[in-house]
């Protein structure tokens, strides 16, 4: 069982179910709790969402009280009182999504910490996500806001709608430990913020993408990027997403590197590389690479450098040539270059 | 009759209109209903705003169901039992605003779509509404704000500002169909978003500006300014305003075009036209013109290529030089801006 | 006494303080205030927080009728009834900060603009600031947060995160006079914006941070960077801190600048610059200075150029060089840059 967890939904007039909250959820249970779970649900094909009743709840609180799983039975006893909607979400193998539970389950998983971005199959999660009204009075299916709207106005009330969006703000499900945030509503459910990570107001986190370490974000990391430890992403800083803007390549960023202000990569960067302020390289940009006494050596395309290492990347101040300047002997550059080709 | 609406209006304590939400803006109604309308409130001078009192409401709603406008009486009919003043605004032409609730509505219009932006007279929009704390608790006047603040706080209450500005967030007044916003905060009352659009995190919008069809907006769309369908503008990307930066020209960009992320424009941009990453292009910026075989035709300035398709601005890597490139003849080009001129 | 308040705090469970509201801070109270607070609160050892009882409450409240302080002694009185912790801070010089009621009256002071930034001692406010997570329910300790959100869900009740973060946003505890803010979560508390600034959607500012005087923000105020009257920051334009980044030397701009569009400075500016949409200058760029004829004087580095006024920098279109115009005579520029060194 790759992963387990037992949500309160919020459902929309029609039954659809709008999101699922996760407290506990389970990633690559053992099988003991797997088979107790199992046992309680009755025969799962493949994944699956369901809905838990009273009876079947009280049951998987006690397999895990027999099982002396406290944390995990007690966070399931907070749910017998509650309001709304109480399902068991199983991912039975890394599938396609094909249920709204089975997307939530997957972005806690991620921003949990239990699995890295790139590593879950998200196939079908647009799908699976509907778009919804985050209001301050929860999640509203967005045909049923102008109504609900109306009705708080009458009566003299106030109905704050954050977004709408199929994905939800990261923090009203998942904080992670040792991060700081200073502006929630700029971080999807589904991002992955390793511990001494602190996202300031002008840093934005999609779902699957995110630091593996500490780092200060104040740039955007796009949907599949992952930034290495003790990296800094300067103020309006850019990593271009697959899923936009025509990238094919899917970018990562290695540990201490940093992207200055309003600068930006369409290319992989490996450790300790640097992009000077205002600079943006893409993997078509032809670069004039220099040897460690300022030389050229030759023009190589951006992807060309894609993944190494120790390279600032300028523009040239009085030239306006894009350069990477290395400290690496012309030899070992061209070495480095017919290697990665 | 160019526009009708009974709206929700919070008040300062001293009477001042802070907001007015119309949940049912009618758009060039029909000279039954305007009739209906005037016959209730009386002869009207112009463009207005009326409080509604109990029995005008009731005239009204029974006027409209008499005329079988049912979704318009069902509208009005959940304004009966509100608890905040009712009002109705009338915009018998398109003149200057005169009153908190004629900006209003001349919002929504823009906001529902009714009429697309730089088509209506906003002048004086900036004295016909007030600065405004827009807190959890709803609108509140900003030199009563700290008064509730403390009030708040010495109750254990939480009071959230959002902001402190003349125009509040569209969402609280207008979800139009068919859009994904992912951080609220971002967009006014008064941007047109065309069906489609998807405004992430890094996308803005004002007022009166926006899309005309669908695209993925994650870069700033400045007052006055109108993106075609199909558009993407990238992360950071900006359209130069005219209310700020000192651009004199109304920029637009037509459909299929691509602003590469941290990249902008401060001239109009025709159909099919692409911003490479981190390129700017200005009204006053000398740019080589490249033929379809890449050869230089002349130099011209940015708003010489103002408003024309199938352009491709980039930033030679080379050279530093701000390249035009087409794909289009030499003779073209030329003939091109000789009929511009 | 450098300053007094009495204030509301909230706590974690452990008893810890996790903010405090000072709705009526005193700055440089005259003696006689000062010798009443003193008398009240007993012998003080420079800075402190201390708790408030009851008692020494209205002490304190009779303390300052007696003065003829009636708004200072009505805005103790409405924290008479107050449900939370009432505290009162007492900064004795302006030593380094060893409380949190010491770090968030000096964050008062600032964006009451009683202080302007960099003119306070702010030793050890990250080690006084808690990491709080700041939600629609108030501030909530970060390991208290999943416990109370799960009691929330489980009760149909939503509760929101707006941010996980050692400072808390500005408009909750300070609105300013005659400041427009649109989107509230970008403004920390600590920031001073002088009246007449409109900071836009885009426009960010830290603590200890600010604008002088009135101003149209649409880019970022890093910690430490201070921006003159009538100064333009155009939507997503940069200014370098000095906690990130690298940079040694701390930013300021002078009066009647304008920063373009996605453009940024590394170095002090003077009055009535300019840095062309989407040009980056930093502290060791070097640059082409040409006099009044735009012939070439020298290549200098942008620190060089640091603090002076009247200069225009952009990158020529033609060539790719950064280059700053300027209305003088090379004679007068090399006599500016010598005064300079």
């Amino acid at each position: 069982m790759l992963a387990f967890g037992i949500g309160l939904a919020n459902r929309a007039a029609d039954g659809t179910v709008l999101d699922v909250f996760f407290p506990h959820p389970l990633h690559a249970p053992s099988d003991a709790i797997a088979n107790a779970i199992r046992e309680v649900l009755g025969p799962i094909e493949g994944s699956t969402t369901l809905e838990l009743d009273d009876a079947r709840l009280a049951r998987l609180i006690g397999a895990f009280d027999a099982l002396g799983e406290d944390a995990l039975a007690d966070s399931a006893r907070a749910l017998q009182s509650a309001r709304t909607l109480t399902v068991a979400t199983v991912l039975d193998g890394d599938d396609p999504i094909s249920s709204t539970g089975e997307a939530y389950l997957k972005l806690h998983l991620l921003s949990w910490r239990f699995v890295t971005p790139n590593s879950l199959n998200l196939e079908g999660i647009f799908a699976a996500l509907p778009t919804v009204a985050w209001t301050s009075d929860g999640p509203i299916a967005v045909d049923e806001l102008p109504e609900a709207q109306l009705r708080a106005r009458a009566a003299g009330r106030t109905l704050t709608v954050h977004g709408v969006d199929k994905f939800p703000r990261m923090v009203d499900y998942v904080v992670p430990a040792g991060v700081r945030i200073a502006d929630a509503s700029r971080i999807r459910l589904g991002a992955y913020l390793g511990e001494g990570t602190t996202v300031m107001h002008e840093g934005q986190v999609n779902f699957n993408a995110g630091t593996l370490g500490a780092g200060m974000i104040e740039g955007r990391i796009s949907q599949g990027v992952v930034v290495g430890a003790d990296t800094d992403l300067g103020g309006g800083s850019s990593t271009m997403g697959t899923l936009s803007g025509g990238g094919k390549e899917r970018v990562s960023v290695g540990e201490r590197c940093l992207i200055g202000a309003n600068g930006g990569t369409g290319i992989s960067l490996g450790d300790r590389c640097t992009i000077a302020a205002g600079v943006y390289v893409t993997a078509g940009s032809p670069i004039t690479l220099l040897d460690e006494s300022g030389a050229p050596v030759r023009v190589v395309k951006g992807r060309d450098l894609s993944g190494q290492s120790d390279l600032l990347f300028i523009q040239n101040a009085e030239t306006g040539r894009l350069e990477c300047r290395t400290n690496r002997s012309a030899i070992e550059l061209n070495e480095a270059l017919h290697a990665h080709n």
